[in-house]
């Protein structure tokens, strides 16, 4: 997995991808804030400049995930002059980086290869603990949900939304993507004991996509509302029809997908309890 | 499973046993310290007593936790003079306790049930993430091993430690007691993606009992010792001997059985996330 091909390209630059594991519970998000307001990208930019001895690296990531939502499978890129094995970089990333923030893997990439830009797919977990009691473990990594979901109801109501749609109704009014129409590859459902995980993929994600289908998958799941509201939400476009936003702790950003072209490297699907799960599931 | 029978005994004494579940991380374990010092104790037995209207609650556990271990399936026990339903106590409990521990049943007792000397058998699950990454989830609640495990070896030398032995090989020096002589009736491994899990029940355990097969299997796994050499330890009965204690953090206390006349209520085998898995496994 951790691939040394340290040729440098024309102009003596780098172009590196790295594979991120995060448990984002203490950070604003995945994007830089304003001094004195921890980001994923903050504490790992100032890691990888100690790497690189005090060279500053800047980076990009694939999917600018919010304030508290997880990752397993998140990328990113940087540039850099300074000669590293790619070995190196994971390790001394890993020893300066705080305890919830892994680098899993590191690649030298092609200079056109562009985190955000290259990725053809994301995909998510969200991750519902489903219990009439208070879950003491994972408070943080589990979105608690007090009330017996339905797995069926909500599996019916998910393949409304599967395809290519306008996705406005579950569209945060801040979202600054330019279309509202997306590619919904799957949206699977699966009891695992007291969870249930919504694993979905699409071409890419409105603002707050994810967390807005659990809302209305868990509202649907209590049998608060029929599954076909799921498509009247859809078909609506309007986000004040849509529901709750469901809470972010059980967010992941599972994996990112780029054209083959680029050899991204394997690493099971997180997050790591689930990883016994099979990749894919009805 | 909150089964409401409110008939004090003679001397006006209710006895109610309490399902409990925690987070061991940010306390020096379950028995109650010198003031200032955390425990699951003390945070208990302090929402307890709101509960009972300030009159004080004092209670004793099955099994006492050390500092940084967690639990899915604690027991404990108290005596009141206060009539509340059993979803009082239980409801009451997780409103006036921190996130990181939660009640998650509550039983009127026959007056000659204590949650310690009536227990007939405790079970415990060691968690170790076993990846050459540092994982960014769970770190409090999982035990990381970089080292590739081999778990066909870790099976084969369980099998030498079930059944019934002096374990003195396996005990902490400050452990009180009163004899070595312990019976392990099942010591399961089982890999679920990048979690290795061993599962253990035996009548009663030694301090550091665990974590010290936890340690031991560990090392053979990693072939650094053949899985003999389980055999050899336990033989020896000298602590010296037995290696090193495997680190608390991903100790679960997950069940502890009574004889059959206590009844006791029925919940799934924890941690939580472990909850998928079948109840017994090879």
């Amino acid at each position: 997995m951790l691939i040394d091909s340290s040729n440098k390209d024309a102009a003596g630059i780098f172009r590196i991808a790295l594979g991120i594991e995060y448990k984002g519970s203490r950070y604003s998000g995945f994007q830089r804030q304003a001094f004195g307001v921890p980001s994923i990208q903050e504490a790992l930019e100032v890691a990888l400049t100690k790497v690189a001895g005090g060279h500053e690296i800047a980076l990009r990531c694939a999917g600018r995930t919010d304030s508290l939502v997880h990752a397993s499978g998140q990328v990113v890129h940087f540039d850099t002059s300074i000669e590293r094995s790619m070995h190196s970089w994971v390790m001394g990333a890993n020893a300066n980086l705080p305890a919830d923030i892994s680098v899993t893997w590191a690649r030298r990439m092609p200079a056109h290869f562009d985190a955000r830009f290259s990725a053809v797919a994301r995909r998510y977990r969200y991750v519902i603990y489903n219990d009439p009691i208070r879950p003491a473990h994972m408070a943080e990594e589990v979105t608690w949900n007090h009330r017996p979901l339905d797995l069926e109801r909500m599996q019916e109501a998910a393949r409304y939304l599967v395809g290519t749609h306008d996705f406005s109704a579950f569209r945060a009014q801040q979202c600054q993507a330019k279309s509202p129409i997306k590619t919904v590859h799957h949206l699977h459902l699966l009891r695992y004991g007291r969870l249930i995980i919504i694993d979905v993929r699409a071409n890419a994600f409105l603002h707050h996509m994810v967390r807005n289908f659990a809302g209305v998958l868990m509202t649907i799941g209590t049998k608060e509302r029929p599954a076909i509201w799921a498509q009247e939400i859809l078909e609506s476009r309007l986000r004040k029809k849509g529901g709750i936003t469901a809470h972010p702790y059980g967010l992941y950003l599972v994996g990112v997908e780029y054209p083959e072209e680029f050899q991204m490297p394997e690493r099971f699907l997180g997050p790591h309890f689930l990883s016994g799960l099979p990749d894919c599931f009805d």
